[in-house]
C-alpha cells in the first residue's frame, strides 16, 4: 500500500491506523514506511527488518533523531480507524501512530533543516525488550544513531518529557537458623530479621534531585517478598526484592553502590538494571527545541526507550501527541489538534 | 504369621521388626496382632480396618488406654532386624514396634490388671492426618477410647513428657494501594505495611506455663510471607502465615482470641488448628505412673496423637523406649534393655 506524504498529519495518522501492526507483524507497514521514504533525494535510507532508519546529510553541525515505534499492542475491534469530534479513534492512534505520522510529515517537507535528522522508525517496542527493534539498533548499527539529541514521539499530551529515570531490580536476603516450629527457640527466625529490611524501607527518604532543570522523583521499595518452608518449620531464608527508581545524576554503578550501601550488613545481589536518560534540556539542541515547543517541560518518571539513546551517549526527550493515559485502551484516541500541533512546533525548531 | 507372646518383649520387638507394615501396608501385622490377642480370653478385640482395640472389662473404678502405631516410614535396607551389642536395629524398632511390644507384653501377663486397659494398635500414623488410623477410630467408634488417662508408646528415652502443646495457623494479611513503581508515591506499599506486623512478631514474648506441673514453652512465628504482583509494581497485598504452638492451658478458642488480639488492626484469618492437651499428671492414674517410672517427666512441645485423646476428654502422655531423635532414620535401633525396663515399669504400675 501507497502512504501519501503530501496530506496533513491527521489524514496520514488516519492511514497509518488503518495498515495493521501489532507487535510481530509490521512488515507491511514498514513496507508502507520505507516505499514512501524512498521516493525523497534528500534522504537515504536503511532498513533492518521491521525498522527503518531516513538521515539527511547535509553536513549541519548539530544532528537529532525523531524515533518512534511501528507497532501496537493487540487490536481490540479498534481498526479501521474513525474521526468524531476531533478525535480519532482506533488502535494505535494515540500510541503512537499520530507520533509516527508526525516523523513522515517532517520528514517529506524537510529537504533542508537546519540540523540533519536522523528519522527512526521500529518494531517491538510494546513487547518484551529482547525483541525490541531500537535495542536490536543498537547492536546491529549503532553509526546509525549518532546525534546530539533524540526526540521519542510516544504520548506525553504536546508537553516535553525530559529523559527518565533508571530501574534496578535487586534481592536482598535475611538469613535464619532452620528448626521446629514447635521448638521455635532453637531457630532463629529469617522472615523475623527480614523485618530489619523492610525497617530500610520504611524509613527510607528518596531523594528528589534536579538534572538538567528538572525535578526527578527517587524511589526504593519493596515489589516482592518470600519466605517460608512449611507451616511447621522456622524458615532460614527470606529474600525481599526492592525496585530502585533511580534518576539520571546517576549511573547504573552509582545506583548499585547505593543500593549496597543502603542495605549494608544484608545479602544484596543486584539482579537487573537499565540506565536513566538525562532530558539535556540545558544543551543547545534541546533549548531550541524547548523553545519551539512553549510550556514548561517535566521529569519523566518511568523508565522508556529514551534510555537505549542514552546507553549511546545521547540526551532524550518525549514529546508527542495524545494523552499517555489512553495508550493500550480500547478507545484510545488523539485530538486532531495536537497532532497538527506537534508537527507545527517540531517543523519551526528544525526549519 | 504366629506371633508368640510367651517370649520376651525384645524377641518380640525383632518378630515386629520382620513383618514389614509401611503406612498403607499394615494388614499383616493387624491380623498377627488381632490373631496373637484373641486367644487371650480376658480381652475382647474389635478390628476397625488395620487398626485393632483390645479391652479388659473387670469394672476396675479407672480405666487407662495403652495406644501405638502398628506403620512404619518406609523400608530403608533395614529389615530384617539385627541385634548388636545390646542394640536391637531395623526400621520401626525405634518408631515404635518396640513400644508395641511393650503393649503386646502387657496384654498377655496383665489378665487382672489393677485399671482397665484398652490396648490401641492402630495404623498410618506416619502419613497425612486424613489418613490416621486413631483419628478414624475417634470418629467410628469412640466409645472404644473412653477412660482416665491414655498412655501413647512412642519414643521418648524411657521418660514421661506430658500432654502436647497445640498448633495454630494464621494468615495476617497487610493492604495497600497497587501503583506503578515508577511513581511509588501514588501507591501504598503492603509490603512495607507488613512490617508492622513482622514488629509484632519481633516484640512478641511467648508464655511459658505451668499446667499440671510441667512447663510448656509457647511460640509466635512467621512459617511463610508472600506478597509481590510484578518487578514494577508496588504491591497491594502482602500475607504473613504464622504458627501459635499453645500450651494446654488454652483451648482453641482461646487460641484463635490470643492471635487476634495480638494482631488486632489488621486482617487475620485462622486457617488452621489443632488442640494441646494436658498432660494430667496431677490425677490419680497419671501421678501413679509417674511414681512406678520415677524420673523427672517435661512438657512435650511439639503436636502429637496424644491430642487426639484431649478431644475425647482424656489427658495423656508420652511413654516408649528408644531415642526419638534417631525416629525415621536408617540405622533406628532401640536398647534392649530399655525395652524390658519400658516393659516392668508399667507392669509394676497396672499390677
Amino acid at each position: 500500500m501507497d502512504l501519501d506524504l503530501s496530506r496533513d498529519a491527521a489524514a496520514l495518522t488516519a492511514a497509518l491506523v488503518d495498515v495493521p501492526s501489532v507487535s510481530g507483524d509490521e512488515q507491511a507497514l514498514a513496507d508502507a514506511v520505507a516505499g514512501a521514504l524512498a521516493g525523497l533525494p534528500h534522504l537515504t535510507i536503511r532498513r533492518d527488518g521491521n525498522a527503518v532508519v531516513a538521515r539527511t546529510d547535509l553536513g549541519r553541525p548539530q544532528r537529532v533523531i525523531l524515533a518512534g515505534h511501528l507497532d501496537t499492542v493487540p487490536i481490540a475491534g479498534n481498526v479501521p480507524s474513525r474521526t468524531e469530534d476531533g478525535l480519532l479513534y482506533g488502535c494505535g492512534s494515540c500510541d503512537m501512530k499520530s507520533g509516527v505520522a508526525v516523523q513522515l510529515r517532517l520528514a517529506w517537507q524537510l529537504a533542508e533543516p537546519s540540523r540533519d535528522v536522523t528519522y527512526v522508525f521500529y518494531d517491538c517496542e510494546e513487547v518484551e525488550a529482547e525483541r525490541n527493534g531500537l535495542l536490536r539498533l543498537c547492536r546491529n548499527a549503532p553509526e546509525l544513531l549518532g546525534g546530539d539529541l533524540a526526540v521519542l514521539l510516544e504520548p506525553t499530551g504536546g508537553l516535553i518529557e525530559g529523559g527518565c529515570q533508571g530501574t534496578m531490580r535487586a534481592e536482598i536476603t535475611a538469613h535464619g537458623v532452620r528448626a521446629h516450629s514447635a521448638r521455635s527457640w532453637r531457630g532463629r527466625n529469617a522472615i523475623h530479621g527480614a523485618g530489619a529490611i523492610i525497617d530500610v524501607l520504611r524509613s527510607y527518604r528518596p531523594r528528589e534531585p534536579e538534572v538538567d532543570g528538572l525535578v526527578y522523583h527517587e524511589g526504593l521499595n519493596a515489589v516482592g517478598i518470600a519466605g517460608g518452608v512449611a507451616g511447621n518449620v522456622i524458615p532460614h531464608e527470606c529474600v525481599v526484592a526492592v525496585n530502585y527508581r533511580f534518576a539520571p545524576d546517576r549511573t547504573i554503578e552509582q545506583a548499585a553502590e547505593h543500593v549496597r550501601a543502603v542495605f549494608a550488613g544484608f545479602d544484596v545481589e543486584i539482579t537487573d538494571a537499565a540506565p536513566a536518560a538525562r532530558p539535556g534540556l540545558t544543551d543547545q539542541a534541546a533549548a531550541a527545541l524547548l523553545a519551539a515547543v512553549g510550556g514548561t517541560p517535566r521529569a519523566k518518571m518511568g523508565w522508556t526507550d529514551v534510555a537505549r539513546f542514552a546507553l549511546l551517549g545521547l540526551p532524550a526527550v518525549n514529546y508527542g501527541p495524545g494523552d499517555p493515559e489512553l495508550a493500550h485502551s480500547a478507545g484510545e484516541h488523539v485530538p486532531l489538534a495536537q497532532i497538527a500541533e506537534c508537527e507545527a512546533k517540531l517543523l519551526a525548531w528544525l526549519s
